[in-house]
């Protein structure tokens, strides 16, 4: 009984940590497939005989009895994109009886993989991940293959754009969609060009954004020019503010200013005010995530708005389906539809 | 050995769950003390026999078992405030190998009571309250006796400003230190007149403000006038929009507006520009907080700084010694000393 009930506790990061090694390392010495030396590969076998332990652990984990927690990584909580959709999921999660432990990644990679060792340590019934690496364009296999024995493990909502790289449930905004009713929009109020700049090109949200506009803008008729401004470019509003400063050294090259979101693009619109332009008149400045809201603190941005009740709402069902099917190969990604919120920074 | 187990197990709650009745029932069935009807006190009593409970649980719920879990309650998590508080403090929480769950309350008293009720059915270690009802001045004697139970249970800390009153750690902001250094740096920089607004007298938060404001006034000669705009007078930028504009319709009575947070007086400093009036030259706003930092959203408000990284440690640290030394009773105040953060929209 005592024999069962320990191999049924034990994951791969169990005998990941007794070899020494890495989870993958594990996983390819189990597979036969990939370079382990010899040596190891003995020590880890013998460790798998030892507990008996099956790779195929995810069933049995939901078998040892849930904890009814959830984990749930941001990069930063003070971001209020990532503590809208927290917000809402979290009204969810309570209200089906879960607990969600909310931890803050500082976008830090190494910290990450330890916040996920943790939550499998603490055998939470799921995880959710929000921005950090997994948004990242380039990717090493090691990282991809430590997401997927997480969600191998426990169940996963990736809310990443291109997270179906992973191999796990997925839910984001249809940044494509969003792009569309943002320049169909400003194409209608008479605007005839956007300059899209922010966030940096190894990310997908800022990356895809980019692509789309030049794919709208052709089909639109509007002139598009990008400008990440790297490599000092970030998601923040002094990146905005800094980066439209150095814009208005010389003419104005766009009628709209586009913000990867909402923090660049109220840097960018300070920045233009500061130097005497008038907005909208003289300039106008769009963005997207739709941070500010009247009565928490207004951005006065026009904004692409992920919905974050609709969002919050589907990462936790999505969440909750998998916990309950009790089955990891839950693919589906679930496209968020945004709105377009006008506010004054436009006309 | 399983009614060992189980009798460690049982809290008071357990006891009123199963009686029907409120844990403060249960408490002056035990006690002898205060009203308990015959039947529900024979009742409670045959419990308390059949579980062999005893109600000092507080060191018996420690030795079941630590889950290196911690409870986070919060009104809402949008709000900055909280959120870099909850930030901090969960830095110093996960390195010292805890996981905290982030609860949203949305301010509502019965949702508060529920969450403080599954956090104790989850076994947290630990747990940790900011805002909401303990901040009211006025308080039903049931919330007290209700805080005071969870606290002889679970190590607790309280960031609610006069927590002393629930016999609990209590950690939060000097705020006659914050009036203090306001009001000093307003007087040497000129200004004669302060008008502090937003909020309401019901909470301490703002009450405590107002009273120190005139201390400090009358200290340094400087005319007060205080109006909390009540009753539709919140904490947030829509209180502070709308409470000034009503404020623009007469001449203006101060040199210096205070919104009681940082929320109020953006929302009031963005009316004062609509209606044409410069920042800081015709007129001049400051606030508590320090919600904006210039990477993250920039307020551009002069503002009493709580200092969070001091604050999310102190709060940590008071409630680790808590859960190390098993006794319930340390009633020790942390004041944190805040710090004021000059902004443009102060000469």
């Amino acid at each position: 009984m005592d024999e069962q009930t320990r191999s049924k506790s034990i994951t791969i990061y169990d005998i990941a940590k007794e070899a020494g090694v890495s989870s993958a390392t594990v996983s390819r010495a189990i597979s036969g497939k990939g370079y382990v030396s010899e040596t190891k590969k003995i020590q880890i076998l013998d460790l798998v005989e030892k507990y008996n332990f099956s790779p195929n652990t995810f069933a049995q984990n939901l078998k040892t009895g849930f904890t009814k927690t959830i984990g749930f990584i941001v990069p930063h909580i003070g971001n209020m994109y990532f503590a809208s959709v927290y917000y809402e999921f979290e009204k969810w999660a309570s209200s089906h009886g879960y607990m969600t432990i909310l931890l803050n990644s500082k976008g830090d990679y190494e910290v990450e993989s330890k916040l996920l060792y943790s939550l499998k340590e603490k055998r939470v019934d799921g995880i959710v991940m929000m921005g950090g690496r997994m948004d990242a364009v380039e990717l090493s296999e090691e990282y991809i293959r430590e997401i997927r024995e997480i969600k191998d493990l426990i169940p996963f909502v990736s809310c990443a754009t291109m997270a179906e790289r992973f191999g796990c449930a997925a839910v984001y905004t249809d940044d494509g969609k969003g792009v569309e009713l943002l320049m169909t929009h400003l194409k209608s109020k008479g605007y005839n060009s956007i300059y899209m700049f922010g966030g940096g090109d190894e990310f997908y949200p800022a990356y895809l954004k980019k692509k789309y506009a030049y794919e709208f803008g052709k089909k639109l008729g509007m002139k598009v020019t990008v400008n990440w401004l790297t490599p000092n470019m970030n998601f923040d509003y002094r990146s905005g503010y800094i980066g439209m400063k150095m814009l208005l050294e010389k003419p104005l090259e766009a009628e709209v200013f586009c913000g990867v979101n909402d923090y660049v693009a109220v840097g960018a619109r300070d920045a233009a005010l500061e130097a005497g332009l008038r907005v909208p008149e003289d300039i106008a400045f769009v963005g997207f995530d739709d941070i500010g809201e009247e009565t928490v603190l207004p951005t006065h941005i026009t904004s692409v708005s992920p919905c974050y009740d609709v969002f919050g709402k589907k990462v936790f069902t999505t969440l909750h389906k998998i916990m309950q099917d009790k089955k990891p190969h839950d693919m589906k990604t679930s496209l968020i539809k945004p709105e377009l919120k006008l506010r004054k920074s436009t006309k």
